[in-house]
């Protein structure tokens, strides 16, 4: 079978449907390096009792077994457009590359660009009424860069 | 000794300087539910090989499995103001509050205000390159939530 982007996103619906039947957010990601797939994942958060365990950062957890922390070179295929959470996460993984099946319109909690993926976040925030807070010891706290 | 935000943050400054004397970023990280210090974590981004590692992620992780993957009424509290990923992640396990102490001038990769935050990612997003793009399997991925 020729390994395009079909391909890859079939794999990453296994894993959805995977984390479905077990009864977990039906989602699955999958990260590819060389045109070889070297991690699987689906949303684990209730399973691990992780609220960080969306199936792209269980992806690039285990990719980072192979490959290090530094996933570069590598493509995420997810099956829905991730979160901010992952987004940031293929940032610092150094991911090359992504790839999403569906977009917002499977959750209201997912996002159509960078523009709305912003403004909906930050929103997100409000409504949850996070409180943000800076200079608590700041000065010890900065020391440690010293 | 009086249990005050002063307080917490050295417990997480003590977790920042274990991960120094690893030589790991110094960043630091803790959960308080209750009054009550429950997880405590530094950044092991190389450590675990895992980008997602930093202090926040694993102290949400470490969170969950005393109280599940929802910590409301849970307080952070962590060294650096967080980055997108942290901060998306605590909306995700339903944080309370967040309590920080250096700010960007520690790193020009972290963040002073929401407004600033979203504009750096996405500058940083837009430098890495990291290329998105959607309607791979569209219907097949949002065939998994019917």
């Amino acid at each position: 079978m020729k390994k395009n982007h079909q391909y890859f996103m079939r794999m990453a619906i296994n894993q959805a449907k995977i984390g479905k039947k077990l009864g977990y957010p039906p989602i699955g990601a999958i990260i590819v390096n060389k045109n070889k797939i070297i991690s699987q994942a689906y949303n684990q958060k209730d399973q691990l009792k992780d609220a960080t365990a969306h199936a792209e950062i269980i992806a690039i957890r285990k990719a980072g077994k192979l490959l290090g922390p530094n996933l570069k070179k590598c493509t995420l295929y997810v099956t829905l457009k991730p979160c901010l959470m992952c987004l940031t996460a293929c940032y610092w993984a150094h991911i090359e590359k992504i790839y999403y099946g569906a977009g917002r319109e499977a959750g209201k909690k997912y996002f159509e660009t960078k523009k709305e993926l912003e403004s909906i976040i930050l929103s997100d925030l409000n409504l949850r009424k996070i409180k943000i807070k800076g200079g608590v010891l700041k000065n010890e706290c900065l020391k440690l860069y010293r």
